[in-house]
């Protein structure tokens, strides 16, 4: 869209999504670990089920709403892609940012479909998301042309939090239910979404005062500033994973005693099995 | 070949290669899965082994076919390399995509030699067929000196899906019998054979209308119809997955019922060994 | 800092971190290894587990005085980010190497946490340290516009060994214990350590000589050097794991027979699993 | 040395090493398929072992006499490295093709430790290995300024074999005996073996045609003919491998049936443990 509210919107869902998967796995994790616990009655696998669909579902519809978004907005081509008159593509921005919502549409229906029917293997929905990750960096890679030199780099910047998020996906495919590798999922997605948010405010500053786009000390503290970005993304998480892990445990009225720490070899295995989905 | 023909030929080859390897392995993973269902009936190992043999002697077949072809057709170099009179390489194109099929010839030479004696470990084929999607991706990248903007640009997408095949190929090596591999491997060789077309279309249009090669708005809708190939590639697998799975669940009369979608441990191990071969 | 001190400081820490890392993995494999010896006698649990909360705190702790140093120093900004009269960034360099230092505080702090509490997964400070590398990688990556050639050169050679620890710290993530990625580690951070102070003595040289920056024979002697830092730190390790492993079989009086060369595959398991921890 | 020689030397030892590993892996392989058929008599654990020390002691031979070969022929630097009167540096190439074999001697001296001591993990030779082939590779990489461009060309090619070495013997730090990656490394030593002749004819031509080194034709050929080098040395490999399988089995006179050809579960476990050694 090219716009404040065209950068902020999906910045939103991003950090949405990336504080719902920060709980959503802590709480699993917290459920293993504490399984001997009784922590299974605080879940169901029915339940864990139900809020994989439901998951997928909400996917599904925001891509479908940003698709809808990008085409039909006042300034939208409206489906229209070729101008025979004029002989130039229509609106390929708006084209283009259509396409990232509808690989992440795919993902959606792909996860929708994986946990409610048992047509396709488990690790689909993961290969899928990396895909629609893989994706949306593709096409901001080959986006950038003639632009000035922050509006560059700022969105390079992106293809950093995009491209991890595309390999963690994929490498959960291979070691799913790895929390780590959830929780880092987690954080690139709020460091994306937050990014967004710094984006549209540096290229479509609300105030008077503009940004010089080709001044070296700006891209400068730009660079810096997206690791200050990272660091708050892996704050939220270790906040949201401690808060999660806390409630579990006074739900089950079981302080665990200090060498806990020291995990038994069995406790450390459960760390790379979802055993609980 | 330079040609729409010559581009045409090979991604009509991949198309095929691309549907035959989504069915083929759609059809192995719903004989594992529904094993205890009494699906082994459906098909024997040495079916399954005398497939593995046919695929290989095709694919030597046809790059056998392909490397006369680009030698002896009309334009063709006819086995000279060098012309040491006027002191010039002949006709280096031709000889460049011989190369490419005499490595698809000893992907298929190895595939069949390692499914018809036991000389060699089972995952050679992957191996070789790995090696020559790199050497295909390789000489492409150093295929494009000079050439136009929009020329280079096809060229250089067409290698996503080619290095993707090599990478996915030598994971295999290492996960052999993963079924997301292997469909992933199916899709990839769709995207690269409708890529082909594409290019064709976009090089040699058989309409009046030229495409303007150092357009930059063409560079940027070529990069989105890029994504669309593999939309498209991805749908293509699907359908075909789904189509097989139906087919054999009718087959074997036996509805799984809704909690199947809850993989029990066993099952899962299941998508990564290939049991079946 | 852009000083002699301000590379000189960063790189004798590393080199400490570096041999003590050495030591300490060779430890406990020395003891994993001669187990059945009783060599468990020799060091508990709850001592390794104090060591590598003291190992957290003292991150920490360095992290906090490189923070601090780089804001209070005489040249620092003392915290004051942006001078809104002359509408400059304050320093940014001093606020880029707090960012660096930033990050490796983070990984301490998650070292300590992991390790006093149960509350995260153990692989989790590996994580973070590799993060920790990985943003010093970043931070130096887009930090040398405008500098000289062979200034730069020296910045990117330093890069090999900040992404290869990054690189090795997620590999960790996955083959936790492994003994030959911890002694890796170890000479990786002794490679950076010690070329910080050749950076130190090429860009500020103590001596009247000043190296010339533009000239291409001093960048290729510079990228040898680099070379031999790497096997100077190799060497290191290898007598730091050489003098550990002989105490520790003095201590046991058991001088192991000549046929134990020949590892039997219980003990070659011994090397991937970090059982002592 | 930059000479005809200087190329074709370490050219023949890396083909000897090639042909060498092809063999000894292939018939480790063999070993260990035919195990139940008393292959083992035919070797024992002790051969083996000596195999790997001779093998050891070898290279850090060759490495010694390379390392004195660059120092001291007619044209070296005999250990001068700065010249203060014309401040210069000496023979700087020289120097250079010193550092690299200082790290295969690295890699033959670790090698002789490891299986002649149990000092240290087995797959430490390997990982030692891999890092003289990545310095190798960036040697080469900084080592390339200022010269034309053919010659750059057919070094960049090289970086191609050196680099994939460096990546094989990583991985076989993690999947140590899987004989896919032995004979990998063998054919990529034997790639770049004949290609360090081959850059040998190109730029130092015994004949008196001169190549034209900024000839896009050349270039486009050199690329090629790197694939058909590929294709030869897998072919060699090939060649070994089978004909070790065939001595192995005349030896114990026993053909395997044709059903052979479908392996049995754990026969391909086989594959990737090194239980031989």
């Amino acid at each position: 869209m090219g716009s404040f509210k065209g950068h902020a919107l999906p910045g939103s869902i991003l950090l949405v999504s990336g504080v719902w998967w920060a709980v959503k796995y802590s709480l699993w994790y917290a459920i293993r670990r504490n399984k001997s616990a009784g922590a299974a009655r605080l879940t169901t696998r029915a339940t864990q089920h139900r809020l994989e669909i439901i998951e997928g579902a909400m996917m599904l519809f925001f891509a479908a709403v940003g698709m809808l978004g990008e085409q039909f907005t006042a300034d939208g081509p409206k489906l229209h892609l070729y101008d025979s008159s004029t002989q130039h593509w229509e609106k390929l921005m708006n084209w283009q940012h259509t396409t990232i919502y509808l690989f992440f549409g795919l993902a959606g229906a792909t996860s929708l479909t994986v946990h409610s029917t048992s047509a396709a293997p488990l690790a689909l929905d993961r290969l899928l998301l990396g895909l629609a990750f893989f994706n949306e960096g593709f096409i901001f890679l080959y986006h950038l042309h003639g632009r000035e030199m922050l509006d560059v780099h700022v969105h390079m910047l992106l293809l950093y939090a995009v491209f991890g998020g595309a390999l963690v996906c994929l490498l959960e495919v291979f070691h799913r239910g790895n929390v780590l590798l959830e929780l880092l999922r987690a954080a690139l997605s709020l460091l994306q979404g937050s990014w967004f948010w710094q984006i549209a405010f540096v290229l479509y500053p609300p105030s008077e005062v503009k940004w010089d786009q080709s001044d070296h000390n700006n891209a400068m503290f730009i660079t810096m500033c997206y690791s200050w970005h990272l660091a708050f993304a892996l704050a939220v998480v270790a906040v949201a994973h401690t808060t999660v892990l806390c409630i579990v445990r006074s739900k089950l009225r079981r302080i665990p005693p200090m060498e806990m720490g020291l995990l038994k070899p069995q406790e450390r295995e459960g760390d790379s099995e979802d055993e609980g989905l």
